[in-house]
């Protein structure tokens, strides 16, 4: 194990795959190894990227990882799907595109689920985060789907959160824009060669006046996938936000926060899978949830006797 | 509290508000109030509504309450809403409209936000159902917003699961659709005015060929909420799937399963409460979270501190 993560410190990647996989499957000697991923990482920059499906993320990802190739840059990808938790696996939708990408041996691209039943984020993405860092990736590309917990918990995550929208999604997209102008750093108004591209600046710039509460000016850029326009000026505001965070001591901050994170995530995971996961439980669970069916017991009460036997 | 959980059962609507704000607020002796609330409640038809934004999901849920009313039902509406965890307030959106029922005093709507930073529904959601089954409430109408874990969640809920559909959304639906097809117990593609409807029920019909492994088969009804089309189909099969499960004994498994989710629920609140809302811990965390950021300790070490000061 010591080999293997030495390995993805020297950032081979098919130690880098294995290490992930064996993260994701708890296994107990990848997870010591971490300490030594996480004592070399801190370097990458973290981009979120979330909004509406059929927002043009996964081309807007696309775009950007192919600009930082070409400045030379290393490039790690995580698309996080929403998980069936019934066929337990991640769909992969249009992402095929992003294969062309992984053919180039500096960009690693990686696709998780969401964590099933629980919602959110799962805690292996913060130590992909953190392997992909450490292995010597110098820009990490996070795309979120949907509207909801992903795209909320990915400003945990992500050092510059980039929220995108686009022309022609109507009404729909007022019920969110709530919780999503509190998240963005940048602003993409992708498929810019659409028409209403101006009408969706329009009401992203009247909400950020509303909204105004912070010293820096939320930048709104521009984006055409299809016709490659605005992604060096996006690039560009990504970067001014990292000069920014460093200038401003802002970024020790949003790591703190990580890190604050990815422990309440373990924590809860570990807690759950011991009351969940481990057959210890498994009678005496059964036992109380019949006792509920039968309406001979509560679910409340159920809880004080299942904690009362695992807490101190 | 008696005196509250007795009004309660008597419908009374003031002190079903009362009773659900307590227990939101985790108030003890509601939680222990919910004891009596238990014994009285699996009479109800529990609805879950499901599927993307702009789907026309309240305006259906307006309609379907109408007609229930027609029929002497008593009805209540949970709408479940995307939180913004920064305001820690639910957005209302076009729910407004829903206020016209609410004159009626045989129907009571609440509307609650999912549950913040760690995503999904919130136990209170069960709770909720307990206290409208248990005051007298014939039919319980769940709405879910987005794609995600709400809709997943609501099958844990639900005894009938509604997944809606509307024509014109595309490709995105395409990525979706095999997460909501398990979930479906009758499929509703609404705006059935629009054109692209025979289309959308074309897919519905070849995605359930494909994943037919069910003794039943899933009803697809169109509706138009506009044109008032459909209704009365829709409620005939929420009816005819209300009677199957019960005649398949299937109605208890789908109650022994919200039980289970119910419990699980309670107790991941409780032991995060236990770790990150009192202020025990507080000082531990800050300092093994500062020990985290300045490399000294990896997150997993730091998770094995705190679980060692609280497990047996």
């Amino acid at each position: 194990m010591r080999e293997l993560s030495a390995k993805v410190l020297h950032g081979d990647t098919q130690a880098i795959a294995r290490m992930i996989t064996l993260i994701e499957n708890n296994d107990s000697e990848a997870i010591r190894a971490m300490a030594d991923i996480h004592k070399k990482s801190g370097h990458a920059h973290v981009i979120g990227i979330t909004g509406v499906m059929g927002s043009g993320k996964s081309s807007l990802i696309f775009e950007l990882a192919y600009s930082y190739r070409k400045q030379g840059k290393k490039i790690g990808v995580i698309a996080i799907d929403p998980t069936s938790p019934f066929s337990g696996g991640a769909l992969l939708g249009d992402r095929v595109r992003m294969m062309e990408l992984s053919t180039d041996d500096d960009v690693f691209i990686r696709s998780m689920g969401t964590r099933g039943m629980l919602g959110g984020v799962s805690n292996s993405v913060f130590d992909v985060v953190e392997i992909f860092d450490a292995a010597g990736m110098d820009i990490i590309l996070i795309e979120t789907v949907g509207v909801g917990q992903a795209e909320v918990d990915i400003v945990k995550i992500a050092d510059t959160t980039l929220v995108v929208l686009v022309p022609g999604l109507g009404d729909s997209i007022q019920t969110i824009k709530a919780g999503l102008m509190e998240i963005a750093d940048i602003f993409v108004v992708n498929k810019a060669d659409k028409p209403g591209v101006e009408q969706v600046v329009a009401e992203i710039e009247s909400m950020l006046d509303i909204s105004s509460k912070l010293g820096r000016e939320i930048p709104i850029v521009k984006t055409s996938t299809k016709q490659k326009i605005g992604i060096s000026d996006l690039i560009g505001e990504i970067d001014t936000h990292g000069l920014y965070l460093k200038k401003e001591k802002k970024l020790e901050m949003k790591r703190r926060k990580r890190y604050e994170s990815e422990l309440t995530e373990i924590i809860r995971k570990r807690l759950m899978n011991l009351i969940f996961d481990e057959s210890k439980f498994k009678d005496t669970l059964d036992s109380l949830i019949d006792q509920i069916s039968r309406k001979e017991l509560d679910a409340y009460s159920a809880a004080d006797e299942i904690l009362g036997k695992i807490l101190k």
